[in-house]
């Protein structure tokens, strides 16, 4: 892994950067160009592979404020599938999910949770709450975090630049 | 304040049920007959005592999981009044919000919940994350919890025995 901050474009690859992955941060540096904190989505049905859904956050557009790339993706997808409960999907976010984007991943029943920062201040599932190690939660997805984490926080950090 | 589970239907009012609880309770009336977990909301302009938005959990109708009636009300709120932020706004639900819904609440800078019944296994303000006491959490809104709690909690009694 290389150490945060390194890469930033979608240019300067890290190995482990998976196609999905990519596609999340397509969707955050797109999200970046319209003015939202660039963090992108994508919601794949883990078995036949296939993008159920891809967003970047939309707070600024939709005028909704919890518009997070992730419950975007969670609505599209259980729209698209006809189901409350995602439970044969995989969701792949740029940012460590916040308290309510964690939470609405395990209400889903979403099987794996794959995220590129980690985000010790406004995260919640290795920081803050850690929702998924509440007793009284109710699903627990399989997390790996820290994937292509350079380019997920460099895209971050290069938005929060520009914008001082 | 009576026991829990005395209540339910909106003929028995506590005498601290206030018009807004009384929306709300109305509105989980209204999706318990539509077949959703009979939880209402209202968000309020508080200044003005404007309700804002009035909505009951909407899952089943829309097949969207993150439907919560908190969710939907914070929603239609930041809409109709075009801003990420309702600082001046309260919410009033007939439960405790959910680890989703308490981080909305959060999000959104809602100025003060009122919840009535208490909710152990799925609550995320008095149980669970306790969601406003996280170092991390940005923003806590005022909290007043067991407000009608006998016929908020009663509706969600009768709805589940109904089901047995």
């Amino acid at each position: 892994m290389t150490p945060a901050g390194g890469g930033g474009s979608l240019g300067a690859m890290e190995p482990q950067i998976t196609p999905f992955m990519e596609l999340a941060l397509a969707e955050a540096e797109a999200a970046g160009r319209r003015g939202e904190v660039p963090v992108g989505a994508v919601l794949v049905a883990a078995e036949a592979g296939e993008v159920l859904a891809a967003a970047g956050n939309r707070m600024e557009e939709t005028g909704d404020p919890t518009a997070h790339a992730e419950m975007e993706v969670i609505r599209a997808a259980a729209s698209r599938l006809g189901a409350l409960r995602l439970a044969a999907c995989d969701l792949i976010v740029t940012l460590e999910p916040c308290p309510m984007c964690a939470a609405a991943i395990s209400l889903a029943r979403i099987r794996r949770l794959t995220f590129g920062a980690y985000d010790p201040k406004g995260g919640g599932v290795d920081h803050g709450p850690r929702i998924f190690t509440q007793p009284t939660c109710h699903h627990r997805p399989e997390v790996v975090g820290g994937v292509a984490e350079a380019a997920c926080s460099g895209i971050l950090q290069a938005f929060f630049r520009d914008r001082r």
